[in-house]
């Protein structure tokens, strides 16, 4: 026999029960969005390197996936690029396409493109995969989805707030316990003026986002690495030792900002999304985390981010706000914020927790038992009938031994066995097994019907 | 300005309209497949190109996208190679990977590579999309989505006669006059072997595979061209020229292929598949066309194909059975039969016929005006309390201009607009504008709730 196929690393295939599994979540983000107002676009797997390089940074510019262009992709090459030197220069003349990164850019690309057909504020969702050629361990794959919700062309916080309502619902329904951290770019920037190294900045929030991996210790070593004077290292202790309640947390950050015009406008922003969130309701946990930082180069306002309670994994859904997000392609003053679901991440808690609701179920409700003959034209007018009254339901292709037919009905864990034999045939009824419980009985077709809808 | 970005060619953006009535076909689509008892699974976008070379003929080996190795994919490649004249062997080193190209190789590779986790008969089917690097015109996209529905591991005909069920089924309720044209390629050896020329069955089949297209008299030209004698051409005509009901049809194919063994056969196998059909019940027109091959060098019993009657356009639907999808894997033996819907042609059948639902929507079912201040709380709290209720709806998010407000929810097709001024808010009412009727009303938010649902 030939080898055994296989697919690519960090890929995965989906059986019918895990499609049944990963559905269930998907299902569940999608029906949200769309309670929320969020519309559905969707973009092609492949944009043009044009628009994906140069994004997600150099180390981001490696992992896209890359198309070879079609044809002799050699002709009209200049030959000092064919060698191993020139590889990278080589790539952009042997590849136009690639394979799209995450949701957000293909977003910020559409609106650019698409822009006089928009009413802004444009609430938009996209659920699709996305590809990175990152080195594949567990949790962490070459293919995944991203489920992803962004209002553009709003300032008004109503916006963080209607998405962390939105966040917690989807959660409630998934019977996920979580807890929401928030935090906001410009408190960031108010820490940093606070201990006079504002030019730090990006320093000081790298450093701090790893505050509860490696501890406090550590973080203030990697600061100094990163220049950080040591006044400035003790002046950011009292900030990174806040704590309490939410809205104790918001006074002393408050307070410790005072000084900082923009650290306390970024408090400003935090109460009033915290306060307008907490009039609500709303069943996760909310905490305020001064060293939440998550993508900062690209986040300008409000930063969230949401951690599982009861399952140790990263952050299942993130987000922000974002001041800039299509001046890459020529349109500035477009702000937006947008949060995404990790969908794979989701589904591996929800493994783990056990999450699923009972009556998951990837194939038919009913598998007809096949006798060949009048009794299959007796059963494929049954099977007709149960699905024109909406149940799923098969007729066993073929009129093998009933052993085996049972034998398929056990495996695929169909929940119903239908018997239409002579008798039934004659009088107009089936006989129904319970494969759970293992009872049967012989009813009406009718009466078959009213009993599985 | 920058210049305005795009996206490669012959792919596209799905707009939020587009998008509803793209999912209004999906979900027909995979509701119906669920009811037969069609289990779904997913494969990776990308395979080894050792799965997908060599499956699709040479001209199909062109058409894969090929994704360029990660790192430096020159590493280690033989100088030798990087000339102009060597690009193909230089593919082979550069890139290990492609982008799929059909579902049906996925599939029988998933099959072989999971044959432990599989109960035969195995009916699975998969939405996804392909790529295709073809030129690109009008209909004929790069990108484009499949719908596949096989059962493997079964010979029965019970098996055709549920996909041509099934086939059914979905067309009526998308509300598409359909005729599904049938036919075995059985029936073709038989033709072939009929008029002396058993070793030219391909030649023959592709030849009036073109009969709609170019009429007979430019098929036999074509047949000469292909090496067929004049008697062979002669013999074939009465053939060809096969006409009446299904019934008479298949008559008269019995008696003409009499002293064929195969083509004997395959006329019993397309009169059970016809007569299974019919007792059942169909909405569609069933037609029995000889000259219909499709894809033949694959099919080995059955052919089906799907036209609209009343739009011009290519098969929207069609399939057939092969003996051995598992073969080229190394898993012989492995029967099945099975259809794919093309879905974007349905689509614009359904766009050119106007066959959409008219409820179907995009957005919000309702937008709430910001007032600002405590008017907007009320109406967050009121926004709550609808999507509770499961009614889509958002608040607009800014408290600009009513008017503005007014022009969004216009444009945005909203059909209700919610109104929760200081009156409103103060004894628990919202005016509720009918957007489509002009008209409004002052009611009890539990009332317009009522009303809403």
């Amino acid at each position: 026999m030939a080898q055994k196929p296989s697919i690519p690393k960090g890929t995965r295939d989906f059986s019918p029960a895990e499609m049944a599994r990963r559905n269930y979540i998907f299902d569940t983000i999608r029906s949200v969005f769309k309670l929320y107002g969020y519309q559905q676009i969707e973009t092609p797997a492949m944009e043009n390197l044009s628009t994906l390089m140069g994004k997600y940074g150099e180390e981001g510019d490696k992992l896209l996936f890359k198309i070879l262009n079609s044809g002799n992709y050699l002709a009209g090459v200049d030959p000092s690029l064919l060698n191993e030197e020139k590889f990278t220069k080589l790539t952009t003349q042997i590849s136009e396409k690639g394979l799209r990164y995450d949701l957000t850019v293909p977003f910020a690309r559409f609106v650019v493109q698409h822009r006089n057909d928009i009413q802004m504020p444009f609430r938009r969702f996209q659920i699709q995969p996305v590809w990175r050629a990152d080195r594949p361990q567990k949790g962490r794959y070459r293919e995944f989805y991203q489920c992803d919700a962004d209002v553009v062309g709003s300032d008004s916080l109503v916006n963080e707030v209607e998405l962390l309502q939105l966040i917690d619902e989807v959660f409630r329904r998934l019977g996920v316990r979580i807890t929401i951290k928030l935090n906001n770019r410009k408190v960031l920037a108010g820490i940093a003026e606070l201990i006079g190294a504002p030019d730090k900045m990006i320093d000081i929030t790298v450093a701090i986002d790893k505050i509860d991996k490696i501890g406090i210790e550590k973080v203030n070593e990697e600061l100094a690495d990163r220049g950080l004077s040591a006044e400035s290292i003790a002046a950011l202790r009292p900030i990174l030792e806040i704590d309490g309640t939410v809205e104790q947390r918001l006074a002393q950050l408050e307070s410790l900002l005072a000084t900082s015009e923009t650290g306390t406008l970024g408090v400003k922003e935090l109460r009033e999304v915290v306060d307008g969130t907490l009039a609500l309701g709303l069943n996760a946990e909310l905490d305020l985390d001064v060293s939440l930082a998550r993508g900062l180069n690209y986040y300008t306002g409000t930063i969230i981010e949401v951690k599982a309670r009861d399952f140790a994994i990263g952050s299942i859904t993130g987000g922000g706000r974002y001041d800039n997000l299509t001046g890459v392609f020529g349109m500035p003053g477009i702000s937006g914020v947008g949060i995404s679901f990790g969908a794979d991440r989701i589904y591996d808690v929800l493994n783990g927790l056990d999450l699923y609701p009972e009556e998951l179920r990837a194939g038919s409700k009913v598998m007809f038992v096949n006798f060949g003959g009048a009794e299959t034209l007796a059963s494929l007018k049954a099977v007709k009938a149960l699905r024109a009254a909406g149940i799923s339901c098969e007729l066993y292709p073929d009129a093998v031994k009933m052993k085996k037919q049972m034998a398929y009905a056990n495996s695929s864990m169909i929940p119903y066995v239908a018997i239409i034999g002579e008798s039934e045939a004659a009088d107009g009824t089936v006989t129904l097994k319970n494969m759970v419980e293992g009872t049967q009985e012989t009813v009406k077709l009718a009466d078959a019907i009213e009993k599985l809808r």
